[in-house]
C-alpha cells in the first residue's frame, strides 16, 4: 500500500469494518475480495456515475457471478419505489442472503442499498463505494441507512454496518465544484461540533483544499471518519452522544424538504443550517459573534451558502423543521455550540429566539 | 394473575421480552402501560379484526396518545405499499421516535407492523397483540417481520423484537375452524422438529385440543413459544440452528407462491409441506413408514391437508422453491427429520428423491 493510502477501522465489535482510503483504489481486486463471502454480487450505481465508474469496478469482480442495477440519479429518488428495484432485481437473479450488494455512488446510492442490504431477506452483506465527498466523510461511517417519505427525509430506514468502504479518491476528479463544496459541508461540521484543531487545519488550508489537493483530501476524509467513527462506537444507535453529528440538520433538513428534493444539495442545506444553528446559539448567549463570524467565514470559502433562498415562508419551515427524528414527543431538539469546537444537544431553548432566527433566514 | 395465566420471558439479551399468555388479557391497562415509553400509540389492526377488539384495546389506552390505521385483511395485502400506509399515518400525525406501535391482529397485521417498528426513523418500539393461533404460536417469538413480493414470500424485512406480546386467548373465539387448524400445524411442527413428548401430548389431547378446550390452548401456546424461544435465544438472525424451525417452510413456500397468496392458509400450506418434507427424509433412508404414518395421522385430526390441490406443475413448484431464503448460493437447503422428534437441516440429499417427491405430490 503506498505513502498516499490509509485504512481506518470503525470499531463497533463483530460488527466492525475497514475504511480505505486513497488513490486508484479502483484497480485492485483484493479490497473486494477480502470482503465477499458468496459468489452472488449485485453492484448498485445510478445513472450518472455508472458510465465513469462501473466497468472498472465490475471487472475487478471476475470471480463472482454479479449482476448490475441502475438507479435515476437524485434525491427526489432515494424512494421507497426505488429500493423495491433494487428487490426487483436480486429476486430475479435469484439472488439469496449469501450475496453481497456494492453500492457504487454518493449518498443517495449508499443509503438506499445500505437499505436494501438491511431488508433483503432480512440482512445480506453490502460494501459502500462512495463517489462524492458527502458521502465519503458522512455515509461512510455510522451505518444509517434509509428513504425519504414525502413528509420526511431518512423517515424509513435501518441502522445496518458495511462489509467495508473504499474510498478511491480519483473518483472526485469527476465532481462538480458545487457537488464538492457541499461535501465540505460535513467536513467543516466535524470542526465546528467538537475539534477545533482540526478547524484550524481546514482554516489554514482551504485553498489547497478547495483546488482539490489529493494528499489533503486524503487526511481530510481519514479525519472525518475518524471523529465520526469515535462518536458511533459509543452510540451506535443514537441514544445520546452521536445526536451531536446532526449539527445542523435539523434546520438544514425542514430547508430541503420545504424547498422540495433538488433545489439544495444536502451539503448547501447543511451549511445554511449550521449557520441558522449558530446564530440560535449566540441568542442563547453561549457563542460570541466572533465565532459565528469564523463560521461564516469558512462555509463562505468552501462557496458554500450561509442563507436561504427567496420564497420560503417562516411557518412552513418550523413545520417542516417538526417531524425531524430528534423530536421527541412534539419538542424539536437542536444541536448548539458554546464555542467553537463545543456542541451540546438540547430541547430547552428560548422558543421566541428560535422563531426569531427562522424569520430572520426567510426572507 | 389467576391459574389460567403464564409468563414466559424470551432471553435475548438486552432485547429480551415477556409473552402473556392467559384469559382476559385485553382487560387490563398493566400489561400496555408496563411497556409502552412515550405518549404517542398507534394501533395497527385490520378490518376483521377491528370491529372485534379494537375497542377494548383503545380503552386501554387512555393515558397516551393513540391513533389508528385499519389495513386490509389478507396476505395479498402483505406487502410494501401496505407497510406505507403506516409510515403515511405515523408522519401525518407527527408521531416520533418515542412512538410505539401495537400490532393487533394476526401474523399479517404483525409481520408488517413490526416491520415498520424497525424500519420508522430506524427503529421505534411495538407490541404484539396475536389474535390468530397461527400468530400466538409462531410469530410471537423471533423477531421476524417483513413482507412479501411478487416474486416470494417474506422477502423484504428485518429482525426486530418487540417489547412484550400479550396472547389474550380468548380472541380465539371468533377464529374460524379453518384457521384454527392452521394454527396446529406450526404448534405440531414443535413437536415433530424436536420435541416428542409434546407431540405425544399432542396426540393424547387432539380431540379437546381441536375443541378449543382454553386450559389446553394455553399449556400448549406457553409450550409452542417456549420451545420457539430456546432455539431462538441460541442463535437470533438464523445462522444456524434457527433454521429447523423452517420445517416444512420452504416446501410451504413454494406451494404459496405458486397457487398466489390467498388460496392455501399459511398453516395448511406447512401442513403439505412438513408432509412432503417428511415423505423425502423416508425416501432418504431416515424416516420410517411408521414415523411418516404418525405424522399423516396427527395433521388430519388437525383437520390439516396433506396433499396439494390439483393443478400445479412440479417445475413451477421447485422454481417458487428455489427463491426461498433458506437457498445458500442457489442451493435448495432442507429440514428433513431423522426420525420424528429428531430433525436436521441439509443442502445434500438426492435430487432425484427431491424431484420425485415434488412430481408425486403435483397430480
Amino acid at each position: 500500500m503506498s505513502i498516499s493510502q490509509k485504512i481506518l477501522n470503525v470499531d463497533l465489535g463483530d460488527k466492525s469494518y475497514p475504511i480505505y482510503i486513497g488513490c486508484d483504489l479502483l484497480s485492485q481486486k483484493s479490497f473486494f475480495e477480502d470482503h465477499i463471502s458468496g459468489k452472488q454480487v449485485m453492484v448498485v450505481s445510478n445513472t450518472t456515475v455508472t458510465p465513469l465508474y462501473l466497468d472498472r469496478v465490475t471487472k475487478l469482480l471476475g470471480k463472482f457471478n454479479v449482476k448490475v442495477v441502475i438507479l435515476p440519479d437524485g434525491e427526489q429518488y432515494k424512494t421507497l419505489e426505488t429500493t423495491n428495484l433494487i428487490f426487483d432485481a436480486l429476486l430475479k437473479a435469484k439472488f439469496d442472503r449469501s450475496a453481497t450488494l456494492i453500492a457504487l455512488g454518493g449518498g443517495v446510492v449508499g443509503d438506499i442499498t445500505g437499505f436494501a442490504a438491511a431488508s433483503y431477506q432480512r440482512g445480506i452483506n453490502f460494501i459502500q463505494v462512495p463517489t462524492t465527498l458527502l458521502s465519503q466523510v458522512d455515509s461512510s461511517v455510522g451505518g444509517k441507512t434509509g428513504v425519504n417519505h414525502e413528509l420526511g427525509k431518512n423517515m424509513i430506514g435501518s441502522f445496518k454496518q458495511p462489509q467495508a468502504v473504499i474510498i478511491d479518491v480519483d473518483t472526485l476528479d469527476t465532481l462538480s465544484d458545487r457537488e464538492y463544496s457541499a461535501g465540505m459541508a460535513e467536513v467543516i461540521k466535524y470542526g465546528l461540533l467538537g475539534n477545533i484543531d482540526f478547524l484550524s487545519l481546514l482554516e489554514a488550508n482551504i485553498e489547497s483544499i478547495m483546488k482539490r489537493d489529493q494528499s489533503l483530501i486524503i487526511d481530510l476524509i481519514y479525519r472525518s471518519c475518524k471523529d465520526k467513527s469515535i462518536i458511533v462506537s459509543q452510540d451506535e444507535f443514537e441514544r445520546g452522544k452521536r445526536a451531536l453529528l446532526n449539527f445542523g440538520h435539523t434546520f438544514g433538513h425542514g430547508i430541503e424538504n420545504t424547498f422540495g428534493y433538488g433545489v439544495y444539495l444536502h451539503g448547501e442545506a447543511i451549511s445554511i443550517g449550521m449557520y441558522m444553528a449558530s446564530m440560535l446559539s449566540q441568542f442563547e448567549g453561549g457563542l460570541s459573534q466572533i465565532d459565528v463570524d469564523r463560521i461564516q467565514s469558512i462555509l463562505m470559502k468552501a462557496n458554500l451558502p450561509t442563507s436561504i433562498k427567496k420564497g420560503v415562508n417562516s411557518e412552513n419551515l418550523i413545520q417542516a423543521m417538526s417531524v425531524d427524528k430528534k423530536a421527541v414527543d412534539g419538542n424539536i431538539r437542536l444541536v448548539l455550540l458554546n464555542s467553537v469546537g463545543d456542541s451540546f444537544v438540547t430541547g430547552s431553548y428560548s422558543k421566541e429566539n428560535f422563531q426569531k432566527v427562522v424569520s430572520n433566514f426567510c426572507q
